[in-house]
């Protein structure tokens, strides 16, 4: 208490910190204690100490720097360390203020002021980890590094109800208010943690615009445009490059946050968008211009970009048929086309390497899983946690597999049949259906997931030139014609909008807090009956020397326990 | 409230009045209290209304006839009005004792017998209304009326649950014991109030009989019959008629009484009726005798036939995926088989028109429908409240979309392939697997909605047809004639019942208690609430006379204000 | 009665009896009462009978037979009977301890040490049973008797979620620790209650296995191998020796247990099982070595065997669509596929016999269900009581369905087309996927019912080389030939697995505990109310005279009504 106001460079870093800043009070075990209701990261080991702390003014202030030197890292030993740094706190003092929603910022302090990159070590592949740790001068961290290390398994294993429990959005992807992170909110991570899975969903619009100008500069239905294959070339050219771009960054932050990326895999929306990238290659693949291409692919393109994503898919569908908390009925939202729609562009590869068995049969396997993923996220089932009410870019997932599909059958069975088209009439009536409900889905953030929804569209307009192939009419090429022009625009707008968020506004990638959620919830149930025993308990106390009326008020407003800590601190 | 009851016509206000009825009363906490448990229509306006009349026993039995006149109209501010009321009321007593089921008997009374079409006036049109105030010879009324044309927003949103919290059977058409509802139960309501949707299921019984008949006289497969082609002329003559009466009613029930259509619409079995007119209109158009037939239907029928479906469709599976109250595992019930069922026959429509690709496009969105809706049903999970344990006409549903789909099938892609016979074959079971259950079709009291229920299994006969002239033999000719015989005989007999139903025994129009359920639940739980609290009151009388130790468990059970009721009445 | 105490010898039985068992003690009012909240039997008539003893210590252990065989008998009656059995007992009393988890076994002391069969005579035929009783020799039995007579519609009826409450394991053949069976645990049943219907498995395995030999030797897919016809004869002849065997052995189940078949029956999983013997005729009549086959089989063969699937679906699947207890989203487990590949099966063998169109409407019927089964199984919905979170063997039927589905498409369209190829890669890619799972499989102890687990091996091996024969190339010929290779390792290492467990371990057939499952719960839910409601009641007496300590104590530890026995024995 005494301390902090004696130390201005923690004060300072106090203040610094996050959205519920509170104002430097003097009597302050009033106001204080009204921050701390207001957000709630009482349960850290962090702030632990620091309450505990905060109840001995008198004790020593000279512990202050070990203790938050320490803190910064219990907090890897989440609830576990808890109980420990808060007993061990008692004997110790902390003045340091700290409304806790992010736990990094104060490491910084430590260091005299120059940000520590220790923070995000817990997301740092183990043996990067190591490796840094030996290079670091004080020892005393060792142990709490180690406690990182065997938190490891622990920590890998996020469970999926937590995701859901914690955030919220289509994608999940905002943090619940309720929830803290494990990384400062108020502070830039470092690049490679703020560059998500979803990054590949450029490489996605970008690979599929190539293939749908390739189309239509290319499709006897659209011949009398006479669109010339420069700009299908452009395009393959320019989605070659970022896709190497993006490949080579996740590569480095595979390399080192190879934690993070295992949080983004344990999230239950996020993993679809590993099958990205190996689409994404598919999607280079199949768009390969004819100056390059040779007639006909090489088979092992097919299987490079294949068979991760069979694998993938025999992890994941297995995950939803084995049940547990990854059991379809849960975790089916609209991204969950993604994992489906591999099989049908993996069919469509196939055929373009000559092997149209091979296609047929991932055909066949994406049609299964099609259909238990059309069924479940038709009927909305109530345990279907992750699906928003309020429509959402995600719901142009919708399109992109029926659309695939259609594409796929033509290419694996040599005509545009019965099948092919009842899959593109199915694309096209989900594609009119969100259309028309095209008001919900303004006021929608950009962020680099957009690029994601933009291939759907781009597949409905090949499927359309196919379809116009098969049935040239005014209405079937205009249709083609409408399709690929408003995919177009699409992408062209998002190009732009990414490059001014990307060079100009510099915010194309916020800090990715959906990966930095805590293993466990801070067990508000039962630290809110604590609180409640606590709060008419205090209530009492101090409703003996106010006036009722005051009593009542506090009452309402929740903010019982400051009067306790007040009785101590005077 | 003194104003009350100086005034009488004031006391006839205070009960049409609603939201803002009065506070003050002194005294009489428990009989008044007593008398809320007995009767449920408290929540109403209505009944507020009364029973602030029957607080002034003194005062005013002679106020009774005017209250109840407000009354009428108060109906519509609800629960809302509802705290006001009984406060104002502790003070007056009652000697008016009503069960409260219907509202709208007492009103006689105001009349001196004549029945006032007032009651009703909160189903009208809006317009109409308006117009009909203007006419009222009092001009007190007019704030109630706006206050009733503020309501209707509120009025237009009965919301999905609320439906299935109030009514009961497999077509929602059965009110529960414990609800009330708006209109009077016990008079019989203005005929257009009484005809609902279900009608125009008549038009899709003869409808659909015309065709089938037509493919009698002129199948291949049957033609060993000498089936004149006159009977299916007639039949679609009178088809015609029906549906220009039904329609005609209807758009007057539209024109007059447009909020109840609104409820309907609302009701989440019977929006899918709202399919059946379209659907009637189409099975005209497809069994228009050659006669007056041109040699192909101009495709504006079509276009106007099967636009309001497909702007209904992308409503109502909107609403499926959307979620909220009306998912598709909440709301799924035989009955949402007529709005996929409408996309096959309008692609067998568009075959009539020459239009093969529309046609197959209605085909592809009737089929993934199809399977969500068969699915789902199949389930039958545990989210969904309104299907119906025991079997019901409402079943045979299952059957009409299979036939439909393959009658479907061989219109829009030409032959009647693996496809078409295996949608067939499983009508057929379907239907076999319905028949086998016969016994649980018995004991239903006949309504107009049996007609809808009579089309599936013309769909099933004219299906049959069609299969016979794929596959004659003996076998497929006998299933088809049977299953024609079947359905013309079940027909006849629906026919024969609604005559009988409509002129003799004028029974055909009950009173169409599904559109009059409150917006709100009687808040049984709060009722509830209150029986507990009077139950713990006795305890404590008892207390009285009890050992403390007794006393202090009852504290414990949360009954605390009756004492203070106690003491006031003894 | 009386005679029951007389012999030492029921004493002897009683100390046989069950893992609980607790010495004769003295001074048993307290221990006896904890022991009695451990073991959850209270509700039996039997301990209810015990339990009426308690109280009254002074009175006469000397009633103590007496009561018990009166006991051992109402356990028939269930709970109906207990409370009569308790006011009986109220005045006599009892002394014997018994567990109570195993019932049967105590009545075997009647007879004077000779086992008595009566025990199993719950499940015993109507007509048999009446037989057997008129020929016993004491006449006091026969009101319990006629009791049973009584309680077999109830007895009939046990109901789905029974089975699901008080069984476990993914096969419900587990009994859970809390629940007590109708017959002893620690005997052997008699042979027949321990043939399960399960067993038809056997033929099933082999049965297709034959067919798979006929095939590999007859496909020009593989003729390479040469393999000669007669080892598919050998296995023919085999599985048909099996066949007569078991459906032999049945049969007389069928014949004197009546009551336990029924009790299969209702029996959410293996009432699937009722589909295995039909299904293994089929096989049998498909598998007809061509040296006993006519041309083409009769028609009246596939008559005799669809007839009854036929039948057996129409019960089951109006089962899932009627809801109740047995709807699809509560049973479906992948057992259930049983009840579709029948469909498959059935169209198979309408080809061979020449009935085309009737082997496309039983794929109809196949495809249909199969796809609900299919979607239903992969969403795991939460209401699915039936999945077991870890693999098992069951997971194994996955497979057959689609493999009977392709090859049953081959035989009723008469080409191995995208169809056909669909459904094959379908059931490849499932194959795959419980492949890579493999270690999940291992750790469960043999058991009959794993033959059943063994045909869809087979069927997608056969479809295997259906699709080697349509697409000849070395990578199908090497699936095809691998397949057939693991599933005939399988077939043979379970035959040799199984005579072993038959004829030297003789521990072929355990007793079938699920069939044994009581009618209901110890109901301790009402239990729990009346003891709950007691114990505060006790609580208070024994306060009075007790220190506040041991109050507290006995308030923690549940275990109060032991007091008021106290009190009464003291």
């Amino acid at each position: 208490m005494v301390a902090e106001h004696t130390s201005p460079n923690v004060t300072g870093h106090h203040s610094v910190d996050i959205q519920t800043v509170i104002p430097n009070d003097t009597n302050n075990q009033t106001k204080r204690n009204k921050r701390m209701n207001n957000n709630q990261m009482k349960l850290h080991g962090f702030s632990g100490g620091i309450e505990g702390g905060e109840r001995r003014p008198l004790a020593n202030k000279t512990f202050n720097r070990q203790v938050s030197l320490g803190t910064g890292v219990t907090v890897l030993g989440m609830d576990k360390g808890f109980k420990d740094t808060c007993n061990s706190n008692r004997d110790g003092s902390t003045s340091l203020h700290r409304s806790g929603t992010s736990l990094g910022r104060l490491r910084d302090g430590v260091g005299g002021g120059v940000p520590r990159k220790g923070d995000f070590s817990i997301f740092r592949t183990k043996s990067t980890l190591n490796k840094q740790n030996s290079l670091l001068p004080s020892r005393e961290l060792d142990p709490h590094v180690s406690g990182l290390m065997q938190e490891d398994p622990v920590n890998k294993s996020v469970p999926a109800g937590r995701y859901f429990a914690a955030l919220r959005g289509p994608e999940l992807d905002e943090v619940r208010d309720s929830e803290d992170i494990l990384l400062p909110k108020d502070e830039k991570w470092p690049f490679l943690l703020r560059f998500p899975i979803g990054c590949f969903g450029i490489c996605l619009g970008l690979g599929s615009q190539a293939i749908l100008w390739g189309a239509i500069s290319s499709s006897p239905a659209l011949s009398f445009l006479h669109i010339t294959p420069i700009i299908s070339l452009v395009l393959w050219v320019l989605a070659l490059a970022v896709m190497i771009f993006v490949a080579t960054t996740y590569s480095l932050k595979c390399m080192f946050y190879f934690e993070a990326i295992r949080r983004e895999y344990f999230h239950p929306v996020r993993v679809n968008f590993f099958f990205a990238p190996w689409i994404a290659c598919m999607f280079l693949a199949i768009g390969l211009p004819p100056a390059f291409a040779p007639a006909r692919l090489h088979p092992a393109v097919w299987c490079a970009f294949v068979i991760p994503v069979f694998a993938l898919e025999l992890k994941i569908y297995g995950q939803w048929l084995s049940g547990g908390k990854r059991r379809l009925c849960k975790v089916a939202n609209p991204s969950s086309h993604l994992s489906v729609v591999g099989n049908f562009v993996g069919a469509i590869l196939a055929a373009k390497v000559g092997w149209l068995e091979v296609g047929r049969f991932m055909w066949a396997i994406g049609l299964a899983h099609y259909l238990c993923v059309f069924v479940t996220l038709y009927q909305r089932l109530p345990t279907n946690e992750a699906l928003p009410k309020e429509l959402h870019p995600v719901y142009s997932m919708f399109v992109a597999t029926p659309s695939a599909a259609s594409i796929a059958w033509k290419a694996v069975y040599g005509e545009f049949d019965a099948v092919a088209r009842s899959f593109f009439f199915i694309a096209l009536f989900l594609y009119i259906s969100l259309v028309v409900r095209i008001e919900f889905f303004r006021g929608f953030r950009f962020s680099v997931a957009w690029w994601s929804y933009t291939f759907p569209m781009t597949t409905a307009s090949l499927a359309s030139i196919r379809y116009a192939e098969e049935a040239p009419c005014f209405f079937s090429k205009g249709l083609a014609l409408g399709l690929s022009m408003t995919s177009s625009t699409m992408v062209a707008l998002l190009f732009v909008s990414t490059l001014l968020h990307a060079f100009v506004w510099r915010s194309l990638f916020p800090n990715d807090l959906a990966i930095a959620i805590t293993k466990d919830k801070n067990t508000s149930g039962g630290k809110q009956g604590k609180k409640s025993t606590k709060k008419t308990y205090d209530i009492k106390r101090w409703a003996k020397q106010a006036p009722f009326s005051l009593v009542s008020s506090i009452t309402k407003s929740l903010s019982v326990d400051k009067d306790s800590d007040g009785h101590l601190t005077t």
